[in-house]
């Protein structure tokens, strides 16, 4: 039987924009505290992962939003010492590293969490977060994703450095590895030239698990050749359908297996005992959204400055051909076909960063989860609880047992790293395609 | 009562040279267990912290040596989740760094750890580390430094992005920070160029403490006007005297108090019941040493290829004046002043990394850290245990109850966090000298 895949996507106070002005979230103040909390009530329902967002800057309306966050790798090597079984994957993105630093961090999380590693490959874009690394402006899309194919192509040469059996620590000849079994990277490329050998042994899943995001076509081809887990922005089950069969087909034609490659979009789920019940909740979230922070937001978002313009009235006219996140294109697609004023378009789609909102009872929200999944648009979700931590412990408590009463979803871990959760194969050692 | 400080310089097998050939050694091969069983034994001891390391080659003579370690930060960050109070300490180059992601990632592992974490910065000067960041060689040693200056002042504006109380989280007016209570850095330096704020609020030390270790003028600035810890190597007490008051003399021109500026030699303490216990363990792993390791270490650490020496004849000539290290200028000047063979030089200095060895009965080994202490020569200690986890377990049953009933170190840990243990205090919000 075909499960579901679930992540946690972790975000401090929730993912809904005016998520930390609810009166339950943040008990602890910026604390790992809560983390700790999050990371073992999602474990406690068997989800696959949790997944770490990186940003190197505040938003524009930084102190009207909920501006600060834990450097990942850190977070989840934390995360990893307070869980079991629970997969832990994290983004970092190949604009603002090197590679050989990068391949290192994930195979040494990969190890000390026994096999729970996995990679969002990402490509930085935000000026904002290029002044932090003294670079005025980013490269153009085509030239950051050149750059990133090279990149990865580095980090999983390096995570090829070690045969599984090369480290034999034979004390009484004083031979701590097989030399026959190392392999020298001497990648000598466009953007790095890396000798190798990593200096950690093969991980435990022999690579840990790639993740792509991005929907441009540069982004498709590269989580074609490579992604294992590909999150997504789809807000109905048609476009999700088209997007899932575009991704499946792209990964065939690299010759890799459609089931190799998960389509997860994102939902943030608002469930509750009754409809009415989740529509209140909803409701009082969106109460609280402050017009500075949607406002500002959406203006970083459509990278338009917005200020000064009438929320009630229409959202001024947008060029997406010159906005670099998909989420936007989808923003302002989304406004013009509806007919959005501002406020309408910042409180139905900022709030969520895009992504579709599920507000219903709990067998509302498993229907609509299954009917994705059994009808070729998703083989998951990553999901981003509205508010921390009530939102994670309303999906887990109401909608997890549903769907595991339905067989969806699992009732226990059945392996031990993620690659078991996710059903995917171990790279053998030495592949580099 | 002046206490002494206590580190644990965490290596993988031990760091005798052929500690990893030992029996006891590597119980679980490559993993998180034995970290995890040291660090505790280190808090059960007491100690004020933990130190790793940071290698990105293998070393010369890989096959024959104990190769593989573990990414530092994701390690300490582990770690900090099994512990309660000992301090967190890792290396981060200024070499192949940026500063912004290394102001990130020890301010992270400062709130993880509530208050533990520990910098030591270290400028790279090792070819074959060169290889794996795309650059055939390093610059000279004066332009390393130089970089590193401004590189730990960007680091340092960034931790003071913040204001402690700058965090409000006012759900009510829905202002999450006191932008007021905010700082950019706007750095615009020879080689940063970096805007901040930092996306952390600010530590709780305020700062992670900052440590450095090399010895030479460069150095030793660096070190007086920036370093809390100093790590040295000193192997006879006059030596460590005059390295001792040459620090202080320095940290006062800058205008610090002496005493915030902790010297802190390593010691390779080898103890048992008896001295000749001791000694018995000592050969035991000198007998060990593979003559494979012990050249082509010896070649690596010299930068002088000695293969095909005879090692029973004299040390070829070396110009110390080339030596990237101030610990292989150490070992050149003891080989000539004390006629020492290729063989003696490994097995006497090599072994523990050129760092002093103290081999003896528990009182043994007391009386010498007693009188460094008292005499001018140190404040402490950076303890590494010649075979792992014995050597530890040694120090931690037999000199540190020693040291205890001698009133020199502590019984239990006064306050929360590594400042506390050490004496040092909370640098005032702002500070930038």
């Amino acid at each position: 039987m075909r499960h579901m895949k679930l992540g946690l996507f972790l975000a401090p106070g929730g993912h809904h924009m005016a998520a930390w002005r609810h009166p339950d979230a943040y008990p602890a103040g910026f604390s790992i505290d809560s983390y700790v909390s999050a990371a073992q009530t999602a474990e406690r329902g068997c989800f696959d992962m949790l997944f770490v967002a990186d940003v190197f800057s505040l938003t524009a309306s930084g102190d009207r939003q909920d501006s600060f966050r834990f450097e990942p790798l850190t977070l989840l090597s934390a995360l990893a010492m307070t869980t079991k079984s629970i997969g832990l994957a994290a983004t970092a993105t190949t604009s603002f590293n090197e590679p050989y630093n990068v391949a290192r961090k994930f195979a040494s999380l990969d190890h000390l969490s026994k096999g729970r590693a996995g990679w969002n490959i990402v490509t930085s874009s935000s000026t904002l977060e290029a002044y932090n690394f003294g670079r005025e402006a980013h490269r153009d899309h085509a030239a950051r994703y050149k750059k990133a194919h090279e990149f990865v192509q580095v980090v999983r040469g390096l995570w090829n450095s070690w045969d599984d059996d090369a480290v034999i620590i034979d004390k009484e000849n004083g031979v701590f590895f097989d030399a026959a079994k190392m392999r020298m990277l001497n990648h000598e490329g466009v953007e790095f030239s890396v000798r190798g050998p990593l200096t950690i042994p093969r991980c435990p899943q022999g690579h840990p698990v790639l993740v792509q995001a991005g929907s441009s076509e540069d982004g498709k081809t590269l989580a074609a050749e490579f992604a294992e887990i590909i999150f997504t922005i789809q807000r109905d089950l048609a476009s999700a359908q088209a997007f899932y069969a575009d991704i499946k087909s792209r990964v065939a034609a690299f010759g890799r297996a459609p089931e190799h490659a998960l389509v997860m979009p994102g939902v943030m789920p608002i469930v509750a005992a009754t409809r009415q019940e989740a529509r209140d909740k909803y409701e009082q979230l969106q109460a609280l959204i402050h017009p500075v922070a949607g406002l500002t937001g959406l203006s970083r978002t459509l990278e338009t400055d917005l200020s000064g313009v009438d929320v009630d009235g229409p959202l001024p006219p947008i060029e997406v051909s010159k906005l670099s996140q998909s989420r936007a294109v989808g923003m302002v697609e989304t406004a013009r076909r509806e007919n959005l004023t501002v406020r309408q378009v910042y409180e139905r789609l900022l709030v969520s960063k895009g992504h579709r909102q599920l507000i219903g009872s709990p067998s509302d929200v498993a229907d609509s989860l299954q009917e994705w999944f059994e009808q070729g648009g998703a083989d998951g979700y990553n999901i981003m609880p509205s508010v921390m931590p009530g939102g994670l412990v309303d999906f887990i408590d109401l909608v997890v047992p549903e769907l595991q009463r339905r067989g969806l979803f699992r009732k226990a871990y059945a392996g031990a790293m993620l690659r078991d959760h996710l059903g995917l194969p171990r790279p053998a050692p030495g592949f580099i395609s």
